[in-house]
Order: structure tokens, then sequence, then C-alpha cells
């Protein structure tokens, strides 16, 4: 039944048995937690033979000693491998250690403080308030970066094939002050969306509207990451740039986190000579080189872009069951009811629900209270702030199956409980 | 002969000999390098068991999951063992990646923009011109951070025996702008002086005179690296700010680079409770933690302290050879001449030589024409700026012996011919 549609008494009615039913939880003293984009076992033991793939051989085809210092943009058979993966060209790849969210934050703090390239004036001087737009719902992480670097956010809302570029090309074309635009561009996070193509072109085009020193991050987190053999493709927003001659106005990140180990992966971008240029020169203060030997031990496993291909299958039947489970449980706990919306995702790592507005927190609080762990609501956006207090992010990946289904059902209860109470008062 | 007692006759027929021997240095195309601090391959090999040490196990002793996300400070057992190694206490460490280069790289820009901690202000904020005492000669990379941010730099003589501490005291005391210091404590890079406890205690002290917001940046990169069973130990400076009460002015720094894999070891630091707070609250804005398989890998291999005793008294054996040689080829041919003065580290990546003033860059230039690659003269100093133009650094550990010691005779004639040419001008 709609919860529009149901009368008062009726509402009365199942508020009654959810009350009820919240108490039967708290008294489980369940602790089940449903917050962390993080694979499970089964899917880390996927990539266990990175482990000694070495086998006391630490050359590179070019004789270079990769347990030596040097190689301070990365080894070349891994720059190969990982532009196959962002369609980007070796000789603009920069591979470094376990973390692409270093390499964003390093890209940020050059930019913001010192300009990335030769060229470029440091945003801060170039700008009193320095902005970035933020589709949303997004990754917390993101925002964290610009709010410690102090760069301001303005929220822009996602169509479900990527940010409205409308408002996108206003805002860019009527501040100068928006250096920059945070994109998950394959199954977003959380919304799972792929931006179409229009969009990437849109995007690519925005350095000739915003002029120089404006950066798309283009975080290609999940570029490699289908749950199913025919999800969509994404436009490859190098070659558009390079047609566009934008080229200097798009760093794109990867990282192997969510394919082999997540601690011990390695993280990798794309950007255009001249920006991989200032880049360097301002890491070269900071690093020798990442860790060659992991570098090399990803293209012993990884090998090409086949053998990626069929490893993420396996991911992918491991994962889907989790997926298939957790939309299962919301269509027979909530379809029709309107008090949920959520996104059925073909790839990445989340589920995206919406809640009538206002309740996100509520909901979140009612699971925490019946020992289900959720991400905090208005993580999804700039300073934790969902302006409808609706968005909360369900991540499927690490619990076991059986786990997850009762987190799930916990959620659904919790969801049904606060509307209700809402619409009640 | 002593330069300043020869008659010109004497130093014009040298001079003749040595031009000759210079071309034919120059006609035989040599190919030589003595510039990189780097371990040659014999030394990287005595840690090949680091590779596939885990054997399948992928847990530590918490059943944490070494290969998945977290563990943003380091794993439990890798903060003893360098707890250990740097006189600390586990509580106290920070466990990165592979470089503790890149740890200075954070703290200075965490402090610098930020404030390390929690009621810092940031170190710009709090005086337009920020500085750093740099104890010389010392550590390019040292310098070139410091360069990055802006932060100025006063040069400070070494006395063989740590920075000269009069001047140090009088500096801090008179200007609030100074920040920090360099130190290198032992086997000091390049002059391989271990301080003495009376520095060690003086500088401890620095953050009772210059108040807070001051740091003592301890790179103690060589602090288990002595050449022979002999060599001077370090007071423990973390036990001597404790009972100064300045415990919050001190970082240390340390790295397996030199131990195990100059590319792929671990780098860490120790601080006070207060200061890792800080450092992590901003770093956990870059990270999701270090490479935690790699720290577990230096846990099975290093052990502890006897088995890290015996591991180097291994690199000891490869490469005291190599000082001994160049101390040798140094007593030979330049021993009593006037011509050049040197250091016989105990310890360390290097030794330090000293041309007559304004001769440094002339050497290196002579003998780059010869084919030796030398450190570019200034290296040493801040901004490249050798203010005597007499500091050369040679690193004997990474060519192999004959070179090495062919490089060196090469180096020796340079000096003469420099010299000479520079008497008679």
């Amino acid at each position: 039944m709609h919860i529009d549609e149901a009368s008062n008494a009726e509402l009365r009615q199942m508020l009654e048995q959810l009350e009820k039913q919240q108490q039967v939880y708290i008294d489980q003293h369940l602790h089940l937690d449903i917050t962390r984009g993080k694979p499970s076992t089964a899917q880390l033991q996927l990539s266990d033979a990175l482990d000694g793939i070495l086998d006391g051989d630490y050359r590179d085809d070019n004789g270079t000693d990769l347990r030596n210092y040097g190689g301070l943009d990365g080894i070349p058979a891994a720059k190969q491998l990982f532009a196959d993966m962002l369609g980007s060209k070796p000789e603009n790849m920069f591979i470094g250690g376990n973390s692409s969210l270093s390499l964003m934050h390093y890209t940020l703090w050059f930019a913001y403080h010192l300009g990335l390239r030769d060229s470029d004036v440091a945003w801060k001087e170039q700008s009193t308030v320095v902005k970035f737009l933020c589709p949303c719902p997004g990754y917390d992480r993101h925002f964290k970066l610009c709010q410690e670097l102090g760069i301001e956010m303005e929220v822009v809302p996602l169509t479900g094939q990527g940010p409205d570029m409308d408002i996108v090309e206003e805002k860019v074309k009527n501040d100068p002050g928006i250096k920059g635009i945070w994109c998950v561009p394959r199954f977003s996070n959380p919304t799972g969306e792929v931006y179409s193509e229009e969009t990437v072109k849109r995007l690519a085009n925005l350095g000739n509207i915003a002029g120089d020193n404006f950066l798309v991050m283009w975080d290609n987190a999940y570029v490699v990451h289908a749950l199913g053999k025919n999800s969509p493709e994404l436009a490859n927003i190098s070659d558009i740039a390079q047609s566009l001659g934008t080229e200097n106005s798009i760093i794109q990140f990867g990282s192997t986190s969510k394919i082999t180990f997540a601690g011990a992966g390695i993280g990798f971008m794309a950007a255009s000579e001249s920006i991989l240029n200032g880049f360097v020169k301002h890491f070269g203060m900071a690093s020798i080189g990442a860790d060659k030997l992991n570098q090399m031990r990803h293209v012993k496993f990884l090998k090409d872009a086949n053998t990626i291909d069929a490893h993420m299958q396996k991911h992918a039947d491991i994962i889907s069951p989790k997926f298939q489970a957790v939309d299962a449980i919301l269509e027979q706990d909530l379809a029709g009811s309107g008090m949920g919306e959520w996104n059925k995702p073909q790839g990445g790592y989340f589920v995206s629900f919406n809640t009538r507005p206002g309740l996100a927190k509520a909901v979140v609080a009612l699971a925490a209270e019946a020992g289900v762990k959720l991400t905090p609501a208005g993580a999804t956006y700039p300073l934790g702030k969902d302006p409808q207090d609706s968005n909360i992010r369900i991540a499927p990946t690490f619990p076991e199956l059986d786990e997850l289904e009762q987190a799930m059902r916990v959620l659904t209860h919790c969801v049904k409980l606060a509307s209700i109470r809402q619409k009640l008062a």
C-alpha cells in the first residue's frame, strides 16, 4: 500500500507493529555493517597469486632493477597496461603507489598552492574564492579533499546520464572562481549511473568555456567494474578532449583497489604531457617514485585487457548475487510504497537509496539502534549536508550474503518506521 | 708536495702533465657515475627473501586482512619493529609506504598550510617569512622541500658533532620566523658525523626556546647503518625531549630504503601522540593507508633488532671495502697536498670532500669532461649555492669496486688540475 493512500488508522496500526519489531531488533543485539565499499574476502582471494608472482625476477624488459630507487612516473609495462584500461596512451600515464586518492590529493594541492603546470597560476592566487562543482550524491572523499584545501563546493544534480550539463555550463560560464568538477563517470558512486556520450562531450568541452587552469577530475574508479555483460560503455574523454583541444583540462584517475587488493593495489592517472610534466616536477619533491615491484606484480598478474575482463567476471560472479539480494528486498518491502527510491546499478560498488525528504538521518539512527551500521546520512554531499536529507548509500560487497540480507531487512523496516512516523507527525 | 710550498715552475710542470692526463681521460670516453646514494645489486640481493615471504598468510595477529583497505597509521607489528629501531614506542609510530621523504613532505605541507596539530596555527599565518635552519653540507631533498613551500633557509655550520648549537640557539631565540631545523643525526648526509649527546640535548631543548609550533625534523635515515662494530651511538632524542617537555617539537623519520629494497621499502615516523593525531587527521584526507602487505613482509623478514643487526653487518661487509677504497685513493693522491679535505665516515652512505675554496664547480665540470659524473657542486647547500664552492659529495655504494676506484682516480686528478690552475691564475 502506498503511504499516501493509507488512512491514519491504517498508518497507526502499521506503526504499532513497526515499533514492536524495532524493539525485537534492539533486543537481538545485531552487529551488521553495510557502510563499507570494500571487497569481500572471497574477492581478495581472486588475486592471491599476486604475492610471489615475481619469483625472483626483479628486472623489467629494459633491465631496470625494480628493487632500487628511481622511476618517478612508473614502469613502462604498467603504463602500457593501465593506459589500455583508461583509453589513454603510455606516454600520458603516471603510475603511483597503492592509492589513486593520494594522486588526487597531490593534484589539488599542487594546482591550488603552486599551479599544476609551469604556465598555470596557483588557483588561490587566481581567485579569492576557489570553487569546485560537485555532482551529487557523490563520493565523500572527493568533497573532503576540497574541504581540507578550503575550496568551496557547489552541488550539481545528477540526471542518470551524469551531471546536469546545462547547470554546469551556466555556472562555469558565469563564475571564473570555479576551477574544476568531480566526476565518477562509470558506475558513479553511489548512483551507479554511466555518463552518456553527450555528457562526456560537454564535460570535455568545459576547458573551452572556462579557459586554462580548469580541471575535470575524472575518477574512473569503476572503469572495468561491470556486473553484467551488457552494461553501458563510457565514451573516451581523452580522445574527445584531444579533438576539442581541451586535453589540458582533463585528468583521469584509476586504481586496482577493487580489482586486486584494496590496500595493496596500484593507483594511476592519465593526463596531457603538459599536465604530467607539471605534476611530476612537484611530485618529485615528495618521492623518488612508487613501489615498482608492486607495479610489476600487477603487470604479471593482470597482463592485458582480456585477462582483466576475465578477472572482473570473477568479481561479478561473487558480488552480483549481493546486488540482486539488495534489489529483491527493496522491491519486496518497499515497491509501490512511496517510501523510497533506489537505483539498479549495472556495475560499481553501491546502491543509492532515497528516503522521503527529511528522513535519511532518522533512518540511519533507527538502523544504528537496531544494530545495523549505515553510511552516515549526508555523507554523499559536500560538508555532509544533504539538502533533502534523503540519500543513503548502501554498500553490498563486503558482508556475507546472509548478513547483507538481514541488514537490508532492518533497513527497509527502519525506512517504513521513519516514514510512517513522519506521516503521522 | 703541498701546493702552497711548490714553486711556480714546479706547478707549471705538474699542470702540463695533468692537462695531458685530462686529454687521455677524455679520449677514453669513460662513463662512470659516483653521484647516487643507491645500494648496489649485491646489497639489494640481501633482501630477496622479502618477496614471497608471506606465503599465503595475509592476516596479522589481530586477524586484520592485510589485503583490504584500512590501517591508516600502519600495522601494529610494524609499529613495534620500527619503534625499537628509532628508540620510540609503538603508540608513537606511524608506518607509511615506500618513502620517508613523502612523510616529511606531508609534514611540512600540513604544518605550513594548515597547522600540524589542532592547536597549531599554520606556519604561513604565524609568520610573513617562514624559515628553516639547514645544517650544511646537508641533504639536497630536504632543502628542495623547503624551497617548494617557499620556506627560507638559513645555513648553519656543522661541527663534526652536529650543528653549531650556539648559532642555532641564537637564531631561534631572535627570530620567531624560524619554524624548524633539519637534522640527519647519525652518519649525516654527507659529512658522516654523529651528533654528540650534548648536541642532541640542545636540539631537544629548542622547543623550550622557540615555543610551540617548532619542529626538529629528525631524519634518522642511517640509524642502523654503521660500517664497523665500534661506531658512535646516538643519544635518544625522544627520551630527552620527554624529560624536557618538548616532545611536541620532535618528529623522527626512518626507512628501510637502505636496509631492504631502496624503492620498495617502508618509511615510518615517530612523534608525540598529539603530533601523530594531527598528522593522521590530515593524512587521512590523502589516503586510506599504506600497503600493509609490504609492511608485513618487512616484519617477517627483519623480525627484531638482532636480526636487523646481522642483516646490516652483511651490508657493511659489501660496502666497507668501497669506503676504504675511496679513502685509500684520497690519501694516496691528496694527503698533505693542501688540495682537499675529506671525512672518514663510520657509517652512512657518503664521503664529503672539500676542495680549496672556489673549485667545486670546476672539479665537477672537469670530471664530467673526463667521463665521471659527480653530484652537482652546491647540491649539499640550500638552492644549490655552496658559499665556498668547495663541497663535493662522493657516493661509493652503487658502483662496482673497480669502477669506483677508476672514478676516484679521475676525481683526484681533476682536483689537482683545478687546484693548480687556480694557484697559477
